[in-house]
């Protein structure tokens, strides 16, 4: 397997992505990695990787056409590399919007499919369990049949990554009602229906959405955005205030000294950073999204999840999907 | 001040609401309550308002024709009574479906406001202040510029809600930047850009909406609805986190016990039940809908919003608003 990686995405730097790379080869060393940055950065990697020399970096806050005229940098050189080494995988902690438009123009979109989706576990009520919401970001609009091939690719992704052979699929609504949603929401549910889409459960409430019963909830990326950074932002805060509650006396920092051990467990299942990146799934080839600010542990879990899904054989899984579906 | 109350849509009965009632007009000896339901269910309030018996009550479940057509239901009972009275204000625990249809249909809405919109105050990071979400579920889909008439609505209610002279006003989105959003959400950030419209800073993240920075964020309803149960479904699952955290062992019992206080705090500030309801902004007349599940605190919660609402002559000031914008 290959999997080539820009070196240059996370905010704290080559040393963290350098530090990932070094944990994920312990683990995989039948792995071919390619690593793509600033060689001067990368010289602990020597000898253990391939380097690939850019010489420049898109900043997190580039437009999509900065990106893509950045023919010199970490990234657009990654997916040079990895059409040319015909790699299985490609990873980056860089700008999202920038990742997604590259890969969707160099290196196509799936046969088919009208337009890429970004995916995401995220934690739920059940511990261990996790739910993949799709699309969290990739598009502000979404038509119905997009909405139909989100819950496919959700499906395919459920399966390669929960290992669930029947996941169940939602559509996230304003009401779990048949009848409520926008019309694109309706007419999707009209059209899983009607195709008696395997694992469709009907729609679901964003305050349900993550109760456990949902393994893939299926949204356009507008709303799945909202859904997402609106969970994170609540749990951010209801952090602090847990940390604030525990540090207002002497005897609430005992008390938390004495049930640590538990809300330790609690943040371990909050931390979405422990899932190591969000996947672009549609593209012809594994390609995930580490986060922004990967340190050597996150950035080592994005590796992780661009093995697995090419272990899965993901791509080709939805090749086929997709395919079946248009016949 | 008239207000006009349905005592039957909460889901505890009507013995919440009586005893809601009963804990307002301690408070507000000075307002005319009209109070419509079973007659037999209200004889403890007799003496201390004005019963109106209305036999039927509209189910939670009810569609929008359903509500319309139940006549003798509490919830259109009261909004007959709102309209023959010439009542300030009337107040509903029941479906906020019908309750939106009904009064949107019956008491109509505000000359040139196109759609009603659902405002609730949301807790923010900064203890003590409020952000006033809309809409959060009238409408499955707005136009710009439903959206620039929200912005107005809400900045009205915050001035008289949150006694803001000039309140912050943004729009959510799925990034900050300003061209960031669905078309309908562009072209509503072009507008009030354009007419310089008072205290608008641009778009915000669901993830920093709630950081104190807002004081109106406003949203078409589907994002809206999704961004409300999000948050509240976030809330609920750690406040059961935090509940399961303390409970594993007799030392963490301690811990809680020694802590207790500042996880009161947090609590009382993440309540949405807090807040007594949401109102329904764009109506001719102040409509709050008071929780589904509203206990007598809850429900004399809801009274005092209408109460605040209607003093602060909310209605006449969107009419004001609202004519002056089109002219």
């Amino acid at each position: 397997m290959k999997i080539v990686v820009d070196m240059m995405g996370s905010d704290l730097g080559s040393s963290a992505t350098c530090q990932g790379v070094e944990l994920f080869i312990k683990n995989h060393p039948d792995v071919e990695l390619i690593c793509v940055g600033k060689e001067a950065e990368l010289s602990s990697l020597i000898g253990k990787v391939k380097i690939v020399n850019a010489p420049d970096v898109v900043l997190m806050t580039a437009g999509v056409m900065e990106v893509l005229r950045a023919k010199n940098s970490s990234m657009m050189v990654a997916i040079k590399e990895a059409l040319e080494q015909d790699a299985d995988a490609i990873v980056s902690a860089g700008s999202t919007g920038g990742f997604l438009s590259a890969t969707t123009l160099k290196i196509k979109l799936i046969d088919g499919v009208e337009r890429a989706a970004i995916v995401s576990p995220f934690p739920t009520a059940i511990k261990g369990q996790k739910a993949a919401v799709l699309d969290i970001g990739a598009s502000n609009e979404n038509t119905a049949d997009q909405l139909v091939q989100f819950a496919l690719m959700g499906r395919i992704y459920a399966r390669a990554v929960f290992k669930k052979e029947e996941p169940s699929i939602f559509l996230l609504s304003n009401g779990s009602e048949d009848e409520k949603g926008t019309p694109e929401i309706k007419e999707a549910h009209q059209k899983l229906k009607a195709m008696n889409f395997p694992g469709f459960m009907g729609n679901v409430e964003a305050r349900e959405a993550l109760d456990g019963r949902a393994d893939v909830i299926v949204t356009g990326g507008f709303a799945g955005n909202i859904f997402l950074k609106a969970t994170e932002g609540i749990a951010k805060m209801m952090s602090s205030m847990i940390k604030k509650a525990f540090k207002r006396s002497v005897a609430s920092k005992i008390g938390y000294l004495l049930s640590k051990k538990g809300f330790k467990e609690m943040s371990q299942t909050m931390d979405y950073k422990s899932t190591g990146g969000a996947m672009l799934l549609g593209i012809n080839k594994v390609a995930v999204k580490a986060h922004g600010n990967s340190d050597a542990v996150g950035f080592n879990g994005g590796l992780e999840v661009a093995y697995r899904m090419a272990a899965a054989k993901i791509v080709e899984q939805l090749k086929e999907g997709i395919s079946n579906e248009r016949r």
